[in-house]
């Protein structure tokens, strides 16, 4: 298979630090779009895959899974795109598509397993698949969205993990008009969360642990925001919440926030990936309220398209701040310490 | 307030057999039914509370919520029964009638607290209530069901407590022709929800520690047995179940059953009401496949109506061992070691 080789940025090791690096990108074949990426946005799970911190990572890993960019190449059957478009991918490529979650549009998830941006099987050339951390992508259109014109193209980009990984829990959980939504955590998800659910017309209510960040927090959308370490506060909104988009991606008491969702309320974890070793699940409020804790992971492609859309119409994209590739090093470091509101975007002109 | 003195047996004491002793009921008011109790179901909770398990029992303890009897005499206001008719009362006596959860027949969830059958704050003669093991109680009408003719009397008694906690939960996530369900644990609760999820329509599996249960389950309607200590039977069911009714009632590791729940697949907990402290409850399964943990308690006095009816129709109740009353310290020592198939049932006549 013919291919052509585009300048990236990866890690070669565990340890190293990300430098640039050269990749190969097959040829379009007859249903992928070739993209040029203008501007990808950087996500935990990258520094996370970069540094093997759970395991099974492959070398040279090439993060980045929230891009956007201009389609510059398109396949003799592909009918969704053209070139001169503006596209984005988020954090799959690939999929089995016959299975029953890719018959119903729920891609993310495909029971055979969908192939991650990066870091995933790379089912035309073989090895593993690179990310948005480079010049240029090409996918399969059916993996790729079409991008609203009228919105800010650098904010849009963490839309494509960050924004749908809150959107869909809060369009399965039908949060609109009447409902009281509660989101724990103030980062890349917990602020997607907050300005998707005041756009859906639900009451919105940040918890955080500090005073510190209320003014941020209406700024962003937030009707309300609870002290989750005062006692009374919490007290307050008991039987609260019809749902609750928990973003906090470490081990933390959940029980605190359950006794604040409305009988029949959820509390959907979208952040925190492993076992609760150092806090106790209660079943108590789960049982005298009927209260659920679910799981949610990303968003299928459809819904993802039905989430570019309305952030167009309702004029809704990130708080970002822009950085050039080289400066990526550095921000994985500031990412870890919660500096940045609310999420690093690389400029691609920079590489 | 005007009372009459029954014969009743109870507990005195947290170290103490139940033995029998005199309790007083009021007279009617306006809305209330006298019942004379037939027969009384024999629930774990009965054990518990008499021994103070959980903290908080008021002694004399008098326990007993599966009630059925023969209305005895009506209040001046009942509508609903006569004299003569067959009636039943389960967990609750009583409700606030006016919140949310009341308004929408969930007395079970009432946000003031439901009165409980016994060891509850009884509202017209002060102290606590007392339980169905006594010759009579009297009940707000609301709280009293009617029960269907062509039953078997004594072996209707669980289905106000066993059944309903388990047809609850069976209804609300639509278990009927279609869904596949699983039964975690056959006891009690585990024999109810077996015969109401075929009832219903639904594929029944039982999980089962052991070979050992597999005749009964099947004869109890279940299709299918697996046994949850066979990894390549665990992994034959993974992602097939719509629902799972988890009875058991102390704490266990709930991954390998999530495993086995389908896209969007919920598992109920009704039986373990406390924390996973020796077992981690891990997110991956949920986040991975959107399922859930949820837990139910008992159900609505509507929806337990619904219940009686439906197993009148379906000619469906529990399979129970009788016992005198005088052998209720015998009858505890045995359900402790799971040692009846699979509910006692007090015959009232012997006290």
């Amino acid at each position: 298979m013919s291919t052509i080789t585009v300048k990236a940025y990866g890690a070669e090791s565990t340890t190293a630090d990300l430098k640039e690096l050269n990749i190969e990108r097959r040829e379009v074949t007859a249903k992928d779009v070739e993209i040029e990426i203008l501007y990808c946005g950087v996500c935990h799970s990258d520094l996370h895959t970069a540094r093997n911190d759970w395991g099974g990572s492959l070398y040279p890993v090439v993060p980045g899974h929230e891009i956007v960019g201009k389609i510059t190449k398109v396949g003799s059957e592909v009918s969704k795109f053209k070139v001169g478009d503006l596209a984005a991918v988020g954090c799959m490529v690939d999929s089995c598509g016959h299975c029953d979650s890719c018959q119903h549009d729920l891609e993310q998830y495909c029971q055979n397993g969908f192939t991650g941006t990066y870091n995933g099987k790379d089912k035309h050339l073989g090895g593993h698949t690179f990310g948005g951390y480079s010049q240029k992508v090409v996918v399969d259109e059916h993996f790729v969205l079409s991008v609203p014109e009228n919105l800010d193209l650098a904010a849009v980009a963490p839309l494509l993990c960050a924004g749908i990984t809150t959107w869909s829990p809060l369009r399965h959980w039908n949060a609109g008009p009447g409902s009281k939504v509660a989101v724990v955590g103030l980062g890349g998800l917990g602020h997607m969360a907050i300005k998707l659910a005041k756009g859906l017309g639900a009451e919105v209510t940040l918890f955080s642990r500090t005073p510190g960040k209320t003014d941020d927090a209406k700024q962003l959308g937030a009707d309300h925001v609870v002290i989750s370490t005062d006692d009374s506060q919490m007290d307050a909104v008991k039987g609260k919440f019809d749902l609750i988009i928990d973003t906090v991606p470490y081990e933390h008491d959940i029980n605190p926030y359950m006794q604040t969702l409305s009988l029949n309320g959820t509390l959907v974890l979208v952040g925190f990936v492993g076992e609760f070793q150092e806090t106790e699940v209660s079943t108590r409020p789960m049982i005298f309220q009927r209260r659920s804790v679910a799981g949610s992971l990303i968003g299928g492609i459809a819904e993802t398209q039905e989430l570019l859309d309305f952030c167009g119409k309702h004029n809704i994209v990130s708080d970002i701040e822009l950085i050039k590739m080289q400066d990526i090093n550095h921000a994985y470091e500031r990412m870890l310490k919660s500096d940045v509101k609310y999420r690093f975007v690389i400029d691609m002109q920079s590489l």
